[in-house]
């Protein structure tokens, strides 16, 4: 069967690419004709700013040309308007190749500006609709303002590492115990547990729930991270604190003694480097504990330094802090001092933990959405420039990137124009449609839909999809790919007890590892925890003990505090984690949806280097057939079909398509030949 | 007919109002049956940021009261969100009243930081869509980012006036001569025409054709205009310049010779002032002419001051200008000098026409989406607010607020969030969809959509409200009171020409002064003069003359240079500006879209005095029956309705609905009693 088609081909004008594929599966057992009881795949014209899209070196002053797919043959104009200096330009694109499926457009898309925005209109004289706008949420049928233009920056300074990375976020007190963590004493605030006691669900409890993990522990499980693909670890806060979570602080000068203290910090950043991993820390900015010495000073005199580092409202005793929590108190970024300490320079916490012997890759900054802003202040761009600022200082003196991520509950769109923070924990664009389309449609009593005063939805998938693509439409794609995709963390439930089964997990687990952004593993999703509060999400986990009792590096038990240990999660965690990494359309490809359901999601990741599908199935829906002149693109490379989803190709040439069954819940993820 | 609802009342919880409205229209010839061959509004839940939704005193620090009404009486709760200091706040909202055809609640929305933006959530467990977000765009239901939440400012230093105002804008060299205007001489740059002339089509012809308007015509015309319930008058450029459009100014220090001078500009301020009228001007802060002082000094001498003014990338023939175009050269605003001549203080050129003799009231920037703008350099927010901050200088000097007006052909909601430009020329949100909706079905050759390189699209309802909604959503409705609503204007071709029929430019009326912004008459419209290209569309005046052969301030010829003189259209103007003076809910209130056709558009405009229904079809139209308690109205109050289009009431009490007929294109207003 020949995969090569006979009709015109994308030629050079548009990139080119080898055709280094190998055969296809065989499908001669498919037919080629009319499919009963299936669906076809309603195309839709598509750009992305992705390298398959958008082509050239990305650098100020530099002309890029954006490609443009339309699926028609049918007669039709485009246009490419972009706001240069402010002002839209509309220039007509060139038809590059008509192909049997459709037409390949192109046209300049000039780095002039920070920003640069653009969009498509595509003009279809006669068709139901005339005039069409494609940016990236989609295509609208009528005048839309600039917001969700493709955005591409002509300066992009972020860690070039980031997109290819696969995270790992680890509770230092729940990770693992290291020969000597058991030998330490508790701290006054700290309420001991038994390392496989489940976790309370809520309050103070909570808190002062000490199970006596410590940074050696982690230092002696990193074979269990490297097994997983992981390659960079991300540590909630390692700073003395008042409790067990450590956002507390009391100081940033140190490590906490109980977690091994700062020496242990340097032995797991030396271990991690030496095999290639990464660090990322995570700070602060927006307020310390009230036992910080910051605050110990400032309460103790009003005409301190320090006084001046928050907001008090009347010294010493009422102050701004963090939603009106009195243990922790708000800082106030106007203080000169603060900006010293903090955040500026080789001296500041920011810059003394990027420099040797530790060295970190990078900093998670808590509640980055609040840092610096109060009332009429907003001086969150501030901190985010000083960080940045400081971020380059390292990156000078070791030639090392550093990655600044920040947490954002919600809309982090506006905080991400601009030379701040790289990325942001994206639970908009990624947790929350995702758990949305996968909650348990009889979900366990009192699971709230991440900080929405309401119980989980389930949402079909248009609406998923709609909703995501608004969100991420609003990020430069260099942001979405240096974010965060969780399918949860310590501040939420965990998402086993979120979709209420193994298949939903799996599900949720090919999304975390097939979408643009960081998969960032919260540590026990792999053996599936389950957890129903962020509180009762830090969950231990249960290492097996070798013949002398140790801990063992590369085994768990059969059960955790949460219930059995589900290795078929952590497989397929694995098996997903090196796809990632061998399908570069996965780490570095734009998005392209192509179907939503209500119980399929069909999306490509396009890259020059062929365009990978993936599916998702969260119950039977119908057979699915996309044409694959359509796409456009060659054949099926190879698929990897998970649990009920089957991929297959049918015919060859100008029929050729793809039949997308599943007859229940299921992934897959399919490599395409590329087109031409 | 008892208007008195026998239900539950909405108490004062949410505002009191006098029930001071008088009987309705008899309408005992219809019955309250079901209606043959209507369909019924599908009534949505509404809060909007005008004073009958949001209710309170609007200062930094203020605790505002937010209504939301949603028109079911099934079970349901309701959130508002608001995102305080960085960070989203759920407040459950409080049922106030339980009303038959649906359920008011209020919530609070606190004036914390400088823009303050919520949305409401709507969870009605078991319907199909168990969980809506309710934003300034519509209803979404999935989650959505921030962009269309609606804003509320904490501070609102912007001229109260504008509101209220009716603009009428003036192109000086087309409004009419003065008596002493025919003796001047032509400048070099200049071609007499003859004042009935048809206007050349573009190009150097229309920047050269002289007509010899000037500005005591415009001071003895002033009747004309306060018949139209004109009260603001604004004028393109008046400053020096090589063309008849003067964007190409020699000088801002003095007005053109040729229009008379600075003393005929002092002249029509002191009259317009002692009518209660106010004077906007139109200044260019993105370029000079190039034959402006400053140029010449600039190219004069690389190592001037001036030359520090404009972009040269090889002095003296090589530098940044407006598109391009050599003889427009663009400003660099990086200059401390420019800043200090051009924009900030009282010797400035912004200052100095706001200060005595001219006292003008306002400025109207041209091409503000650019100026300031250039690569990597974006300063238009320093531009703005630099002319905000002399505006202020020159409020405390006389205590007349000043309006400051931004051209914008597309979304200018960026540069509309902080302290600068008070409004837009808003061709995106107003002028642009209304265009598309009402287009000639058979549009003449050559015409275009507003600067897309395409022909007019006649779009439905649907699209164009969609449009709309998604265009003032990311606006502060302060800005959007503040700003233009044009049916075309010196750079359109004239509505009468885009719409194609005397019915179709009536409807459009009825949007112009109906609609939240400043209606905006481009001179000549009140006649139905025609236009094919801005250049065109520049014509003048057919004034008549008096017995001794000067030309009359009330009264116009039988035709123009573009045909005859439409009295229908002039006497509409005249009624629907003194219907907009009538019903503070047209000037000042929020804004409900109802309806959407597809060729009707029923809206509403929000007031604690009455709310007032908008309604236009384009063409014949299915009738449309509103079930009054669902709105909730009480009834109502009073309807002019035009053309082809009839509003009635049916029935009183819980069956009362409005029917809406509109056998044919025509509009209607009506004042509807409030609920409660």
């Amino acid at each position: 069967m020949s995969r090569q088609h006979t009709g015109h081909q994308v030629g050079q004008q548009i990139g080119q690419h080898s055709s280094g594929h190998g055969p296809g599966p065989d499908t001669s057992h498919l037919d080629s004709g009319p499919v009963a009881g299936s669906i076809a795949a309603g195309v839709e014209p598509h750009h992305d700013t992705g390298p398959a899209y958008l082509l050239g070196q990305r650098a100020e002053g530099a002309t890029l040309t954006a490609r443009l797919w339309v699926p028609t043959t049918a007669e039709h104009r485009a246009i490419v308007r972009q706001v240069v200096d402010g002002e839209p330009v509309n220039t007509e694109m060139e038809r590059v190749v008509q192909a049997p499926g459709g037409t390949w457009w192109q046209g300049p898309v000039r780095l002039v500006n920070p920003v640069n925005r653009y969009r498509f209109l595509i003009l279809e004289p006669g068709s139901a609709t005339p005039y069409r706008w494609l940016h990236a949420a989609g295509l609208s049928n009528h005048d839309i303002p600039d917001a969700t233009d493709f955005q591409v920056l002509s300066r992009d300074e972020g860690p070039q590492w980031v997109a290819d990375a696969v995270a790992y976020q680890i509770f230092p007190d729940r990770f693992a115990p290291s020969a000597h963590g058991g030998r330490r004493r508790a701290p006054d605030w700290a309420r001991p547990h038994g390392w496989l006691d489940e976790p309370p669900v809520e309050g103070d409890a909570a808190a002062q729930a000490w199970y006596g993990g410590d940074l050696d522990g982690i230092t002696e499980h990193l074979d269990w991270l490297e097994a997983l693909g992981v390659d960079t670890v991300y540590l909630t806060p390692v700073f003395p604190a008042g409790s067990v979570h450590r956002y507390d602080s009391t100081t940033f000068d140190e490590v906490d003694p109980l977690l091994g203290g700062t020496p242990a910090l340097e032995r797991l950043s030396r271990a991690l480097h030496a095999r290639g991993m990464r660090l990322v820390l995570d700070l602060t900015t927006n307020h310390t504990g009230e036992r910080h010495e910051w605050f110990r000073s400032a309460q103790a005199d009003a005409a301190s330094t320090e006084a001046g580092f928050y907001s008090f409202t009347h010294h010493p005793d009422q102050y701004a802090s963090w939603l009106d929590v009195p243990s922790l108190p708000k800082l106030d970024h106007r203080s000169p001092e603060l900006r010293r300490r903090l955040l500026l320079g080789r001296d500041s916490a920011v810059g003394r933990w990027l420099a040797p012997p530790v060295s970190a890759d990078g900093w998670r900054v808590d509640v980055a959405n609040m840092t610096g802003r109060l009332g009429m202040v907003d001086l969150a761009h501030q901190v985010a420039g000083d960080m940045r600022a400081t971020m380059r200082q390292a990156e000078a003196d070791d030639g090392r990137q550093r990655w600044l991520v920040a947490e954002h509950g919600h809309d982090a769109s506006a905080d991400l124009q601009g030379p701040g923070w790289h990325g942001t924990m994206n639970y908009l664009g990624f947790t929350k449609p995702l758990w949305a389309w996968l909650s348990d449609p009889d979900p366990a009593d009192g699971l709230t839909w991440l900080g929405l005063p309401m119980p989980l939805p389930r949402l079909d998938s248009p609406a998923v999809v709609a909703g995501m693509r608004q969100c991420l439409a609003q990020m430069p794609t260099v942001s979405v790919e240096r974010s965060m995709n969780m399918l949860c963390s310590h501040d939420t439930p965990r998402v086993r007890t979120v979709v209420g089964s193994r298949q939903a997990h799996l599900v949720a687990a090919t999304a975390l590892f097939t979408m643009a952004g960081v998969p960032t593993i919260f540590s026990g999703d792999e053996l599936g925890a389950r957890g129903r509060t962020g509180e009762h999400s830090r969950t231990t986990m249960p290492w097996a003990r070798n013949a002398h009792g140790a801990l063992r590096a590369d085994e768990v038990e059969a059960a955790g505090s949460w219930g059995p240990v589900d290795r078929e999660v952590l497989e397929r965690y694995r098996h997903l984690s090196r796809l990632r990494r061998e399908l570069v359309a996965l780490r570095r490809g734009g998005t392209r949806f192509l179907h939503s359901g209500p119980d399929m999601l069909v999306w490509l990741r396009t890259h020059p280097q062929g365009d990978v599908l993936v599916v998702l199935a969260r119950s039977a829906c119908d057979e699915l057939v996309v044409p694959l002149e359509q796409l456009p693109a060659r054949g099926l490379d190879r698929a990897w079909a998970f649990d009920a989803v089957e991929v297959q190709q049918t015919g060859g040439g100008p029929g050729a398509r793809l039949r997308i069954r599943a007859p229940g819940p299921g992934s897959a993820v399919a490599a395409l030949g590329p087109w031409q």
